[in-house]
């Protein structure tokens, strides 16, 4: 979708504020040249104080973005174009983290099998002029999990470093029998919307 | 989802009868150990012969299979499993094979921005005593896309061995608003279905 403005694109230091590689695998296959940095905002606001998930999911991605962005213009190599993102997992109004032991992957995807559960990335896209923020949401529906099939996958490794405990593009993926939205909310980087807000931003400089 | 059954499958030699990079990456992506071997079955049915895409999808992925079994058996190196799949993009009851020329990727493209369309993925598992067929079937829902987004798409060279004109895996997935069903129906093998099928069978033996 960026193609008539990709020359634009391309003469513009962009960066995203995150360390993952996911993220960053998502936006370089879409052939987007960023810089990573990854930001040093603790990730400590209280989803309580929040009105509802977006609220909570945009303000952390602002704050990833914005620390990153000072960050950068201190050291003398102000970015044009700053990108952070955050994602959560969600189901019945409860938020699963990144699980802490085996035992929380364990029921976390224990409560994920045979039902949906709701995942929420939260977008800011921050030039000198503009910040725009957007959440995209997207259901998963799991299938049924046996016990030993949960036991196994926790055994791979994987579930701990995922929020939810899973990882949609690897071995989890296994266990997602449809979503309903952006496939790419679920990995971590919303595509369509991203898109759409970069392109809205530069159409006028083609 | 396979874990339990790993170790079996380990031992087994499970062919991918398919030349899709893509498909190999899923496979491998979820901790899966296969041959590829491309079927030299060539894909002519004639899809006004079926009753619908489903049948039409599942006789393709079957002949891709037989012929590769086949091959491989008189070669006296016989296959413990033998995995073959098709997709097809689908609008209003046409099919969209890969476009021919770069007017055609232009005219498909053009007929999917903006609304929902089908991608069917027709599989085929056969070991020794058993022929398992299943199709699934994902709703893909295309943003309203510009004509000179369209043509700078075409231009990056992506769409033209794409059935349907795109890769959601790459610079396609940009113009997927959302989907529902399975997301990996839509890049060429639908996981969540056919780690069922390979759990079904390989479950007695762990």
């Amino acid at each position: 979708m960026l193609q008539p403005v990709m020359h634009v694109l391309k003469q513009r230091n962009i960066i995203l504020a995150s360390g993952s590689p996911r993220r960053k695998e998502l936006i370089e296959n879409i052939g987007l040249a960023v810089g990573l940095c990854p930001s040093l905002f603790e990730e400590n606001l209280d989803p309580k104080k929040f009105k509802n998930f977006i609220e909570f999911v945009e303000e952390t991605a602002l704050q990833k973005v914005l620390e990153v962005d000072n960050r950068l213009r201190l050291q003398g190599d102000p970015p044009d174009v700053v990108i952070g993102a955050d994602t959560m997992v969600t189901l019945d109004g409860s938020l699963f983290g990144k699980p802490t032991s085996e035992q929380e992957a364990f029921d976390m995807l224990k409560s994920l099998s045979g039902r949906s559960h709701t995942v929420y990335t939260g977008v800011v896209v921050k030039t000198k002029d503009k910040t725009v923020k957007f959440t995209e949401k997207t259901n998963v529906i799991f299938g049924k999990l046996e016990d030993e099939q949960i036991r196994g996958y926790i055994a791979t490794g994987e579930p701990m470093d995922k929020a939810g405990g899973y990882g949609i593009q690897g071995i989890g993926g296994t266990f997602v029998e449809r979503i309903e939205g952006d496939y790419f909310t679920v990995v971590g980087l919303p595509l369509y919307r991203l898109c759409a807000v970069l392109y809205d931003m530069f159409k006028d400089n083609k």
